[in-house]
């Protein structure tokens, strides 16, 4: 069996260049039933878009955060998604092939993480497509509470709160909610989540073959974008229990919900971080935050929103309504979230 | 906040003696409607144990595979885990709580990964259950085709059939088949399943704090048991369409299933390979079965038999007939599989 290349790293990929295309080619062939994906647009749609009549959902972003964006197209959540090179924002003109393909007449929703790239090349796109009658509504995530201003974002970074908005935006829509409607349910979910990171190893692009940064032995990096963006601060590896703490104090004094707030608790392993490590951080952190007087009664723990094989973790807290409970539990059928269905 | 101790390694965790313990509780935390952790026996219980007239079903192992066996426990699944230390067969003590937490009169199979210890563990559990009147099947794992005999093993291992095996008897047993047809079925599944893993890595039990083995930079070990045990050969890396055609052809040619056979496709990530890989060597397994002859009609894709982070991923084919995919599409709840439900 002959192969073009020979990786220097290890990593199961064939040419380097290939890997995204490669990896949705594959996403497509064991979940056909759910979505295709177009190789000449580059995207990856719901298989049965468009859908009349109902409000479709597209994101998108640089590959390398999966199952983020392609993972969550299906019932219930996403319609479409634009995959960039790996920690690339896509182009427009995916954007907009995207748009075009799933809208049911009803509206198209644009998800946009707060990277710098994906809101300008978003933003030519909802243009384009107000341009060919479609009405398409942005909504902005910018969650991470770690930094103000980052590599490649102006404002907060949007991250973990993205897996929560497409899942009860996608609730929404599939409802048969109007696109008024999707839209101010998906900035709700944006307005009341808070999120941060903490990286405990880099990791390796394939096209670059190299780790994105240095993070020295015993070092971890509190605050960490995921794209390895710097975050708050490097300290010494600690325990579980602070570095839990760390994360409950950063985004518990940011979020400032009363006391006794219901919350959805999303613990996030970044790629590389095994189970038995996430439910241990789970148990630390759901003790924690009832300290600090809230009630998680929902969660997601798994890794969801990644930055390839980096270890690492990033909690993410949603203050709840009797709303937003029920679309959360609302039937999803999508390669990486799927209940009731 | 004070913590006893700060690990040496970069993961989470508290003292790397509580790690199991810690993160079992974590689990029962964020899924009591699902389970519970009972620190004292140290297993982990459906939360509605016993369930009056149903065959139950145990299984158990060493830690550091998770979502195995732990994540695993619900509706349509398993009734108990008994998880012993990471990479340590639990004792029969468990094994023996656990068979007599989930006895709903029906009697209970064990499913036992073919390794010594686990062998040996719930033969004496089984002896000891028997003796206070409960009927016991057990059901021997072994489809892990790399080599004859091996470290911890008498004849072949059990890898990765072990999730397919749990889910279809599983769902027999939700159905309300008798003991007989469970313990039946359990080992027709096993009988049409084969694997073969290829790790890029080696990983690092928490207890231990460094590397299980080492494995040189830019060299793979073909055949790797999940505990590292030595595979058939260690071979430079190559790519993903390279390790895609060892593991499909040591798999089928052992298989020996007939032409258009049709197949569950089981690409199974070790704990640090990231889902992008997966996806793309799914692609490449996918295209090289079909060449092959075999027909995948249903598939799973993601990391749920693991070595903590270790890099790498197995295959896992199971030859189906009607009943045991319908028996695979029928509803299930637990943490890590759930559908239907």
């Amino acid at each position: 069996m002959a192969t073009a290349t020979t990786p220097a790293m290890k990593k199961f990929l064939n040419d380097p260049a290939d890997a995204v295309r490669e990896s949705l080619a594959g996403l497509a062939a064991a979940h056909h039933d759910l979505l295709r994906y177009d190789a000449d647009a580059q995207i990856v749609v719901r298989a049965d878009a468009p859908v009349a009549g109902k409000v479709a959902l597209v994101s998108g972003g640089g590959s390398g955060h999966e199952p983020l964006h392609g993972g969550f197209v299906g019932r219930g959540m996403l319609d479409a998604a634009c995959p960039g090179e790996v920690f690339t924002s896509p182009v427009p003109d995916q954007m907009l092939a995207a748009t075009k393909a799933v809208d049911g007449g009803a509206g198209v929703v644009h998800i946009v993480k707060n990277y710098t790239g994906d809101v300008m090349n978003f933003k030519l796109a909802a243009e384009d497509a107000a341009d060919e009658g479609i009405t398409v509504e942005s909504v902005l995530v910018d969650d991470d509470v770690a930094v103000q201003d980052s590599l490649y974002t102006a404002g907060r970074r949007g991250v973990g709160a993205t897996v929560l908005l497409e899942k009860i935006a996608g609730a929404a829509a599939e409802s048969g909610d109007d696109v008024q409607r999707v839209t101010a349910l998906a900035r709700r979910v944006n307005a009341r989540a808070r999120s941060f990171g903490v990286a405990l190893s880099s990791c390796t692009p394939p096209a670059a073959g190299k780790p994105m940064f240095d993070l020295p032995e015993g070092e971890v990096e509190l605050g960490i974008g995921i794209h390895g963006e710097p975050g708050r601060r490097r300290e010494r590896m600690s325990s579980a229990r602070e570095l839990a703490g760390v994360m409950v104090e950063a985004v518990v004094s940011d979020l400032q919900a009363p006391p006794g707030a219901q919350v959805l608790t999303f613990v996030n392993g970044m790629g590389g971080t095994p189970q038995l490590e996430l439910y241990l951080l789970y148990g630390e952190i759901d003790r924690q935050l009832r300290e600090a007087g809230l009630e998680p009664v929902r969660n997601l723990v798994g890794s969801y929103i990644t930055s390839l094989e980096m270890a690492g973790a990033s909690l993410t807290v949603l203050e709840l309504d009797d709303e937003l409970a029920s679309l959360w539990d609302a039937p999803v059928h999508t390669p990486a979230l799927r209940w009731g269905a």
